[in-house]
């Protein structure tokens, strides 16, 4: 029987602002990436949070991400090897302490934004990231695109790598994602949107835009969490996964 | 034979600023008051103050603070019980990790700042502080002034309070600190402040500035770190203290 | 014919996260507390502001706060009479230049939050902030709660003070504010709310919750702009006044 | 007879972290590029910087730069043209505020650390900057490397471009700065900074480290002002300069 995760983005308020309906993501999602305070989630939210998934029964992962709150972790920051590293330490365990005060371990981490890209490519990055999550645990995997090369660099250091898909994102020929500059690169459409995770799921491909059936071994499926419809779409996926014989479960 | 443990602070330093002479601090005490953050101390240089600790044999304590970095943790905020507690859990567990990283453990709590100073009378945040402790864990004493209503709190909760004495400060007769409002505040002469401190050590007392001869058990001594002569005013408490046969060891 | 003031609060969106329903409420106030980046409101964000403001024909006012992004500005902080001032004069002047680069002038100023409150009674803070508006521009006037202490201090200054009041809240006997920990500090009913207002802009009364008839001055009137149905009750106060003959005017 | 300025960089504390000797640099140079609260300088530090320059006579420039507190605004942030755009508003009507209440103005304008790198090549960034300070007050110089893309692009918007020197660096046989991964990116012999600093206001020209004498036309040189023994090598640059009979005198 088919087995795969679904994951969202968590724990994104930051004092009085509010974002993402976090409550009703909840319902629908095994993995929770929780922000851990350096592109959004005051310590409060973050603890409400974690509250809030341990009565879910949703696993945690530390979202990590560059120092940037004016910037939503969105801009890329040219930090060096060892600030990295320590930045990244110093966000698993303040996420660690505020889990593990609502019963719970952070199981996993993904990076956040301008650093989720930088970890396609940008080699010293990707090795502060694995360095500084293997000094903290080496058993927490690392959730990513497949083919960054952080997942190459987590095999040398012996953690584990997993790869994502993204629900409602349309993939070119060669396996990476229709930039968000052209007019297809988010479906909108439900149907569209769960058929595809069906296929992912019990198929492990996907089919590209210019209809190319790309394999794509993903363990995990982000659905977003902070847009319009996107409680409605990751409930739409859960049912469609769920009615097609698919296990929704953590891959930790 | 007396024991005593030096404590001070360090790890203050924050990106491009410098503050303090660490290493000359590390020479001489038994106990690092590392920041955590919230008032000082960016991730690499808490990360590089604990492997400085570690070297040096120290023992490291966690600096919570307010969230308040353009004031140095020196301005009380009046943030709510919650915001305290959470805001507490993060730093612990930030440091935590950074300290874990450098193959030590966080082993104690002192409140820096206007943190300290509402830790002597301030209900409501001292049980914030106290429940954070707690819920972090409880095997984790805290630093206070002897009086101050959260070492009360402390032992209602099952916690270890530790009583502190300032070495440079001069006391009142009531037994609290000389405003540093008035002149005689602080005392500058080594020979002076060693006295006070080897009597403190021998006999638990110290002597105010109206002569009278208080009580003082205090587990520890809290030497200044970023003052001009820090550092030779630490030397000097610590090999006054030495000679006069009193042990320097971590309170832990 | 009577002429009043109806302020709101805008700008308040932070990077990624938005606050408020600016769009609605331009379209029923005449002056705009602008926040100014201290409690809310990056860069982008003031200056998207002062061009909607300049677009509806809103006067632009300076909303100032404590330096306390992760508490909104909503926590006394206790900072000196010159971090005050200076931070103070640094909001002004940043403010001042977006506005202008919109072709507006910042022309009232407004303290929030925490230090709004602390207006009514902490002198040294009051007199930072009216000192810090005189050193910018002393022809800006500082709108406030009838009897602040601040108000007195700015008339001693040569500023003008501008009372206000609040479309949705209860008064008491004596003309504080109803607190928020009672339950009937606001008023839910559009229909009272805006009788309450006419009979302010007409009559310059008030009616209690004891039932006593007010004097009260203000020559503006406070409505808020990020509830749940915030733009509805500006708009029906709005309304409500132009039907009974007052024109809605900037103070300024 | 030769006239040049020299300029340093000032109000670079923050809050309790003190960095650079400001008051010895203001003895030497005639401009000071004064921080703007992104990189470094909180609002009483910025106070206090420009009634210091103001006392010594010195014009008062704007040290823009990312918001990056944490790296000291050293790090490459990849922020959107509006952004940047209206961060620079933001720190020019910030300073201009300060620098008013202090009885000056802002004259000029200089990018700060990975900013200033930036405006060599980043077209976007560069337009940004120009953009902004053309917005803010077009009679404002910009203080660049001679051969910055933003010297064309001020050129093009009808701002003024002034291009330095900088008087300890080694340059390479094109004009470009010998790289700080260079053994000899920096010279430490004062004389021998001072003998290029002479030539470089009488004769126009700089000798680079292969020989070549290469034509320069700098209308001000760049003082270190927080490296050790940097007021000393300012001083050694001034009186040289005088002794060789070269004004020192503002750009602006």
């Amino acid at each position: 029987m088919p087995v795969i995760d679904l994951n969202s983005d968590v724990g994104e308020s930051f004092g009085n602002w509010q974002l993402g309906d976090d409550a009703a993501i909840f319902e629908s999602v095994s993995s929770a990436n929780v922000a851990c305070g350096f592109h959004a989630g005051d310590p409060s939210t973050i603890a409400q949070t974690c509250r809030d998934a341990v009565a879910a029964g949703v696993t945690i992962g530390a979202h990590i991400a560059y120092r940037d709150l004016a910037g939503f972790g969105r801009r890329f920051l040219d930090c060096s090897y060892m600030e990295l590293f320590d930045d990244v330490l110093y966000q698993l365990g303040a996420l660690q302490s505020l889990a593990r005060a609502a019963g719970a371990e952070v199981r996993y981490v993904k990076p956040h934004g301008a650093l989720y890209n930088t970890m396609l490519h940008h080699e010293m990055h990707a090795q502060a990231v694995v360095d500084a999550v293997a000094a903290f645990n080496k058993d927490l995997p690392l959730l990513l695109l497949p083919g960054a090369v952080a997942l190459d660099l987590a095999d040398d250091a012996g953690l584990r790598g997993v790869a994502e898909a993204f629900a409602d994102r349309n993939y070119n020929g060669d396996g990476t994602l229709v930039s968000r500059s052209e007019a297809d690169s988010v479906i909108h459409d439900a149907g569209r949107v769960t058929a595809n995770m069906v296929r992912l799921a019990t198929d492990s491909t996907i089919t590209a835009v210019d209809g190319t059936v790309l394999p794509m071994d993903a363990a995990s499926i982000c659905v977003h969490g902070d847009t319009p419809g996107a409680a409605a779409m990751a409930r739409a996926v859960r049912s469609g996964l769920e009615n097609a014989g698919v296990t929704i479960e953590s891959f930790v």
